[in-house]
């Protein structure tokens, strides 16, 4: 269905040609300084038209923030909001309508409903993601002001383009190999970049890679698949700092259950992986393990982080990182052999200019996504904290059971 | 928390040292044959002590159907079951536990908890899975015999020992590569074992990696991690054949999303990807776009199957495969330098012997999962569906709006 | 939460002051042709200002949809719907805000919340229950066009005037007597009643009382309180006619729980009753069962029908039927002595002038809350129904557990 | 569904003649003391044969616990438990399986299930309510030693024989009455009932009403009913004492809106009410409000109560009270004309001896739902007051928007 998380839960609505596109975000914590800005500002960022490297369409997707705060500060409340669509009428007939358009969202919707949108994906459309982005903003403002929280997500491949394995996470060879190969720990280099990246530093570049000289490259290659009429896909990787230890619940709702649940509902998604992810499915236990460390603050931290943060399906107070695949898009200008929904046999012609490339529009989405996971289990964890808290201390239990007490 | 699933759903319990572990399944429906051994076959196949390749302990796990079946048959009412625990006593204190686990879930448990099971990692334990496996092969048997749904998992590497890339889905390089390389389709061969493997076949490998010349040198990967006392990860590929188009709800609940969630959820495990994955990030939409043709039994289906079975989060009617990467077992048998709960540095002992890879094991977890994802959707499909054939047709509706008649 | 059913699902949002109030509406089925004046018609209905027994304000309420239908079809995805707030303004700081209204949600939502609207309540505003109109619009329409399912709701009493007992459910008389006093079993002109009552006979009457001699009285009631400055709660009876036998859930989700849950979260709510009700506590079992017997269509019905169309949480193909009690509005015109919310005893001054009697004005939100509940219902069962048609047929049962031929 | 509560979470399974009934309750904090008899107690309360009132069958009860606890402390994980059927052998054929008892739910379950069990009603059946009792206790447990909440429910009326009015709540006249008659308050009396009755007091009587005529009264109604082989029904009313401020969430699960669905779901009850009830109906707003006082530990207070300690949804730290409505219980001994499955008319013979009465028995189930509401909404409350606390302070809010500091 079209709603998100259990105690902060996101509902959304809408398709490419109606009225809006809107949500409801319930469950936001009263007391937090709220405007139509901190929403409008990554709304932005997923905004096309941004440069010359996605489509020139300009929506502007002007969000109209409808309860749920007053004098600028939310109330508890279900915040709803809505974003208008320019081009509210529907989609006009073709002869390009007669083909599903392959791999996209057009025959299973068909399949799914019996009918479908003029503008066949109906709820498929890019557009769909403007109310995860609103909500997410929202999550985003509480879990920086209450938590010191921080997400930032960029561009780390684009096609076979990809950040130098210095700065990545990911070098697993998927190469046939017998011999046990001296496999490095994740680079001091990229720990840092996790525990630095800021939006600004992304936003620096065009394609999101904050790093010039792939970034340059991947420019040309996303120049490239346009002059083809042709897509590329990429990757993104995210990072979320200061997650306090403690946050996914076991069993089914693992934080990292649900966080690649989040990510795999972001529109052409193939792949997620957290921490050293494939990688980590070659590198044995004796060095994949992360040993731990007393860290400045008096807690436990590890030395290393493979696990991406999560041990056990819990957070553990490390950087969180995970990095989400993109399959090239779908929709291309250039023409296809395919089969029309009757099944004859055709071409489906040429249409007008595409988003060769999506990766860099998708970073606020994964921001947003990653938010609203980390919202949601903090509240749910904040409910078991507080009603433990509560409780006689318990004198009975074996020193192995309890925390022990720092020397 | 430990429920999974809207209208099919499984809720478990248990960890290593209590009394039983168990699980309710609601929602399954009455009229289906069912019997112990149904479940039995399964869980026998989880089981530790199957080969010298895993850990030595058996643990016999016998389920105890406890409702909701008659005479052998299905009420429609919750299915209660338990496998009792051979060792329930609560673990004995040593010096050990002092320390964490590196990269295990004693840590976080206790983060999470205020207080953690004897046995560290509470509900991480392996045991946990037993719920989800006796789950799972309900759902199959339903799937089975009203759908003819087949799941079949294998193992698709070990380490770096990986199936040849012709009967495989993922080549992605991860290579930085600015040029256009040729980019071969998923090939015929692959498409082949999907549509064809079975259990029987994959059980004949004790790696349960059907390819016999890959499964002997794996085997000699996991004896070289057992030699070590250390261990190593390994990937799963999934394939789940005939199930019906249309399943998966838009939005944040995409077929992908659930199934992403429900693999993640399966302990050790850090990447999920479904089709052409990652890989499916380096492919131009124009060769990667699977292009529709008619199939025989009159519906459309694609000639190549980049999607991987599910198109804008529906499933299209084309095999649904997926691979899943474990990392390496956190628990091994040589001593480790790391840090004590209350931070300080030391050695944690070498303790006994423990599995040095669990991805053989992981088959059945996988395939239960699957079967549980399969038939959640399937129930919401149904009601919709259900729903929409009763009301009269709609006569006004423009012809792209509509599923056309077959010529 | 903001959120109601499980695959017919509505969220709503909105307050008082806001700019609006809207809803969106997941799990319509496709294909239903559906228009703003199908949701019009109800809103109108309970808007106030419509005869000089309620408010005089005017508040239009003219719903715009937003999404999910096409060509005045609905696609199977999220309606989007708001209706605009004419006054978006704050409301302003007076002397009264020293004071928490008493029996209002004020003090309630202080305690929630920490801080609350300027209005007051918040969620609580009546405008709240919009959303819950529109959306159960939409579900009448489908029940009525796919089950042929009727819903009509009614006032039975405002204060102490009730419909004669000849015409009611409810003559319980809660007065103590050891005799075993002849309990006449419901009426025929009742169950006449409810099986013919239309919506525009009980809007025939101002008082939505479809009985012209107790509508009158009723009138001179409700006038007595506005003229004293006060207010008078009532009852409203609501009869749900077509709904076919098997909806509910065993156990925590039985039809009369879920309508009960539906029906206590509307404003004011404080009793409810199914069938029987509190009277069919004081029937000897004799005399309370419903005899079987078999109706004209070929199913069983019963002769008598005290259970309501629901027995073991389930219906039974009966008119559903079911008695709401509201209190008298804690909104009165008139001073009342109490304390500020620092605790300081005072008198809150007298304000405008308030409805009186909001119970013919419940009359749409009780039918809307119950076309929620059966709409979802409906929906679940077909999920499982559909599913266990698939099944082969299974020849090993006992007779007692199977569904006899009829003869 | 089998399964209640959100973050406090029940599922249940079981029937009457299979091998266990028994539940999962997920979601218990962790570092509460729990043994088994903290569960068994309310378990012997429900438990049939404990006078010459009810049943005499002897059917033991003892609880299993499975999971979730060591060393007599919970660990924050789920709780599985069951209890053991005596007689697990399915019913056997016998003539009268032929007709579907009247106003039970044998016709429901097969309408819905397409087969029932061979005892007919399934999940109907009274044992199913040992999972909620159970899970019930264990929540009393923690309300009880974290918060000091107390829950005692009470037999208020049998047949016609009711409480003097002068301790209850109710005194609906139900009687048509033009005039403005004169409607006292809730007594001092029955507040202080409420204040103070307990379960031991309570226990003192068979028929469990606390009033020692008034019991009397009732063992002689229920007697006659036993004589006459009939059955009758009654209400019990419950007291939930020490609940803080807040709980209960806007809009739809109202606190009191929970506690129907709760209490609706309990087989055979066909009424509820909270507060002034149905009474509250009659009496005028300028009576019926409750208005504040300061209390002794410096809270507002309500100097009456006709709220029953729930003011727009949300308690407000008075005492919550309802009253809930059991119809006369279908089975009974004498013989009853109906029709068989296939609507053959005929007479139902009479069969074995059964418990007349069920009020009494049902007092520990009310409580354990009771407390499965308070729990649930207790956590979720929890979780949003303890994300709230960790915002900066806004100091921008008009003075009426924020909570007044005492003088």
């Amino acid at each position: 269905m079209s709603t998100f998380g259990t105690l902060f839960r996101v509902t959304t609505y809408g398709e490419s040609h109606c009225a809006s596109v809107g949500a409801i975000i319930d469950g936001c914590p009263p007391g937090l300084e709220l405007a139509a800005k901190d929403v409008q500002t990554q709304l932005s960022r997923r905004r096309p038209g941004q440069s010359n490297l996605t489509t020139p369409r300009d929506e502007k997707d002007l969000v109209h923030l409808q309860s749920g705060i007053e004098h600028g500060v939310t109330l508890g409340t279900p915040i709803g909001l809505l974003v208008k669509n320019e081009d509210q009428r529907p989609h006009d007939y073709s002869e390009t309508d007669l083909y599903p358009r392959p791999s996209h969202a057009d025959y299973t919707y068909l399949q799914k409903y019996g009918l479908k949108a003029s503008s066949g994906g109906g709820r498929s459309s890019a557009r769909e993601t403007i109310g995860r982005v609103a909500a997410g903003a929202i999550a985003e403002k509480y879990l920086k002001q209450a938590h010191g929280i921080e997400i930032v997500a960029f561009v780390s491949s684009v096609g076979k383009i990809h950040l130098p394995s210095t700065i990545s996470s990911t070098a697993a060879t998927n190469a046939d190999d017998d011999n046990d190969e001296i496999e490095d720990s994740l680079t001091p280099e990229f720990r840092t970049l996790l525990a630095t990246v800021t939006r600004e530093e992304v936003d620096k570049f065009p394609t999101r890679c904050p790093h010039a000289e792939t970034s340059e490259r991947m420019i040309k290659r996303i120049i490239r698949a346009k002059d083809a009429m042709d897509s590329i896909g990429g990757t993104v990787t995210c990072v979320i700092r200061n997650v306090p230890a403690g946050l996914g619940e076991p069993v089914f709702d693992k934080f990292e259950a649900k966080l690649a649940h989040a990510m795999l509902s972001i529109p052409a998604t193939k792949a997620f992986e957290v921490g050293s992810g494939f990688r980590g499915t070659e590198v044995p236990g004796s060095k994949h393990n992360d040993p731990f460390v007393l860290r400045e603050d008096g807690n436990l931290g590890t030395s290393t982080n493979w696990s991406g943060g999560v041990q056990g399906g819990i957070t553990n107070g490390e950087d969180i990182y995970f990095r989400l695949g993109f399959k090239s898009p779908a929709t291309i200008s250039q023409s296809q052999d395919t089969a029309q929904y009757d099944g004859t046999p055709g071409t489906l012609a040429a249409r007008g200019r595409h988003d060769p490339c999506v990766v860099p529009r998708a970073v606020p989405i994964i921001e947003a996504m990653a938010a609203l996971v980390v919202m949601d289990e903090l509240l749910i964890q904040s409910a078991r904290k507080s009603a433990a808290s509560l409780l006689p201390a318990v004198t009975t239990l074996p020193p192995t059971m309890i925390l022990p007490t720092r020397k």
